[in-house]
């Protein structure tokens, strides 16, 4: 590198930590270039409320490009990195490579099937806008299918088996997800349909440990758990999921009746972080240096859901928002020091300070008005919470106009109990649909043979 | 049928037809079926605003279902009909039949490539929420994709070939696909990229007859054609494509580049016309009696695009959205007149009198504060048509909710040239996508092999 070259940052990934990252640099006599294979950063925390059909994608997530607009050496390219090449300081991309003289890889985690990828398409996870939409997609069309199924074999009054969502997983994706869906199928539907009952829908959430959102305090475990069955959600802990089938699930031997599964367990770290040769832990995250560096590069940074790094008293960094920002300011931190006095391709590195996680608190959502939260060892459950959920998280929406919108539709849907997010877009079959009755999609004729039949399926007329 | 029992009308499509002619009947001692194979109403006048990046899809479609939702005798079903059985009157879905007194169909029309159903997949058209976004994932990705490869083969100053847009169809959506377009590039990408420069981008408007806006009068289609090339849109009029390839079309035997090809030409009715076994013409229209009911099925009624009548002067009744709602209106007021007063098959019809078509005026809108309007006599252009166009639109605008919020949506657009709704989901290929330089994407050597580019793909260090 031409040593009076204007230094070349590459930061891959434009989730939280990488955006904080590109902006802290924005001001810098260095020339910034983020990748990312979205042309969006999405606001992962309210992902769910795109899902259960209460946001659209719109209003969580903007593009960003428009979001690093005003930062003159900042230029964003979509493109799928595909690896590094860290002797010859490039990162590749297909048909294409980018050097840098400092690296910051932020491309988080997905969620696992801890080995079973094929049961991907009958139970979805949460981490894509695209996700959230096909979450949306099969709910609503669980309702929709039960309906027409009801209608057609219908028999006098309500007497409709519920549709079956199993959520599998109870930390906070898991948690909000079922709550939520508890919501909507007794306000938000609850009078539009005229066969089936939305109501009497079942929802199930599965935990495979002791208890719900295990990260946080067993008072509030409790809290978060109590709440969540007066929402009306089953909530089953320490049992785990053996198999996943179109429309059921099974744990041990016993099978469960299951309209929609959705998946919220298993977080797996981005495969590109293996790329970066340095070693990783069980959950695929790159071990890095208290500076956030990998050992042997100081001009490579990993932060976020990669990073794997324990605070001073031994506990792991979580990968949580807040500490994805902070990690992703304090590498951008040490760049910008380090090219206004040196470099550390220079004889003499600048001595570098470890991080340090400032934990805030956390907040946990369950559903209107019922959420948990804990800063220290202030506990805080129920409307008290939820309140402070839902400044935080408007107060961090990227974006002046989505934040205003956000509020408008929230504070709307407060009042009105409506979700103005209702579209079933895409494909309009269900893995395993078979009907709530277990009638073949495929013949009008119910299993039990209702007798009214043949009022629908042939009217004599006179 | 037990002529004692509730008489049963069954709509097919709910579009601005088929749901108004369920609000007219909403109050009456009928049973209502609204069948539709979207969950939602699309505001289709607004659709081009999805495709643009303007509106996101919430905004302009709701579910059927809630709009609805306050007529108990309407019930709502998702499904996909394939026939008809007139004579033992039921409507067939796949594995059930909806028996049925009265009968609305109102499945409306879709783009038709002449013949050529392979060009769909280079072309797509603009009749769902689904093309929309398809549309709009084109759009953006032809210009992250020339970015990305700008990037790579960069040279000194900006020196990009501009991009080439293609409007095929100079109707309504046509024009203000490519009037929008144009603006989109001119200002809301204009500074969020670093490599190209949207503003160079190349949109050609393409009509087969001798002027855009045929419907309109000529000094109207005139205005319009000058407010397309003032937009920067260039408008070329008894033009006919002769083929459509990845990335590229043909007029004869020239042959255009078009990074993004997008058709608005053609107008075929629903398949499902043909199924009632009344003539059709040659759209596929069916040929309706004056009262719009089909030759001897007084209980049948066809309406909105895919019905076909001439109004008294021989004119034929458009295909827009006021004529569907009226036609709907007026076959659910028969309807209703005749299941308190008798029945078309009761022993003694009543009289039946004919459709006539209220033209309030047409308007066409070009970009922004451009327009068309013709009520009559008066023809207006510009900024006061463009007003008027906008009045009308968010009047219509079904639901108050997304009234009001594409209505904020709007003014923050107009005050700030920015658009909303730009985000790319689903697939990250275009195709016949080659680059703006015709580069093969698998490679990063130009055609032209700029030498900047070993500084690019292998930089030497000290």
């Amino acid at each position: 590198m031409n040593s009076k070259a204007t230094p070349r940052v590459v930061i891959v990934g434009a989730g939280f930590g990488g955006l904080n990252a590109a902006q802290v640099l924005a001001r810098e006599q260095a020339r910034i270039t983020v990748i990312d294979r979205k042309n969006h950063h999405t606001f992962q925390p309210l992902l769910y409320q795109v899902a259960t059909a209460g946001l659209s994608p719109g209003e969580i997530a903007a593009p960003i490009r428009s979001i690093l607009r005003h930062h003159q050496n900042v230029e964003v390219l979509m493109a799928e990195v595909i690896g590094f090449d860290l002797e010859r300081r490039v990162v590749e991309m297909t048909g294409q490579e980018i050097p840098y003289d400092y690296l910051i890889v932020a491309t988080g985690a997905s969620h696992t099937y801890f080995g079973h990828d094929e049961w991907e398409a009958f139970a979805p996870g949460l981490k894509t806008i695209e996700d959230a939409l096909e979450i949306r997609r099969r709910v609503l069309l669980a309702f929709e299918l039960a309906e027409r199924q009801a209608a057609a074999g219908e028999t006098a009054g309500d007497t409709n088996e519920p549709l079956d969502f199993v959520v599998v997983g109870g930390g906070p994706t898991g948690v909000e997800l079922a709550g939520t869906l508890a919501e909507i199928c007794r306000h938000a539907l609850a009078h539009d349909f005229r066969s089936i009952d939305p109501k009497r829908t079942h929802i199930l959430l599965l935990e495979g440990g002791p208890r719900v959102l295990p990260s946080y305090s067993e008072d509030l475990s409790r809290s978060a758990e109590e709440q969540l069955r007066r929402l009306g959600v089953e909530v089953r802990t320490s049992t785990m999921v053996t198999r996943v089938e179109p429309g059921s699930i099974r744990i041990g031997e016993t099978r469960l009746n299951a309209s929609v599964i959705l998946w919220a367990a298993g977080v797996a770290a981005s495969p590109l972080g293996k790329k970066l040769g340095s070693p990783v832990d069980r959950a695929g995250r790159v071990l890095v240096q208290p500076d956030l560096s990998i050992s042997g590069h100081p001009e490579v940074f990993v932060i976020g859901d990669l990073a794997s790094l324990k605070d001073d008293s031994g506990k792991m960094i979580p990968g949580v928002a807040p500490a994805a920002i902070q990690q992703g300011r304090f590498a951008a931190e040490l760049i910008r020091r380090e090219i206004r006095w040196g470099s550390p391709v220079a004889a003499k590195p600048l001595p570098r300070k470890a991080f340090r996680y400032w934990d805030k608190g956390s907040l946990a959502t369950i559903g209107r008005a019922a959420a948990i939260a804990e800063f220290g060892r202030i506990h805080i459950s129920g409307f008290l919470a939820w309140l402070a959920w839902l400044f935080v998280h408007i107060l961090f929406l990227i974006g002046f106009r989505n934040r205003v919108l956000v509020f408008i539709q929230w504070a709307w849907s407060y009042v009105t109990y409506e979700r103005g997010a209702r579209l079933i877009t895409g494909s309009t079959e269900l893995p395993g649909w078979t009907g709530m009755r277990h009638v073949n999609p495929e013949s009008s004729v119910p299993e039990n043979g209702a007798p009214e039949r043949e009022e629908i399926t042939a009217v004599a007329r006179k």
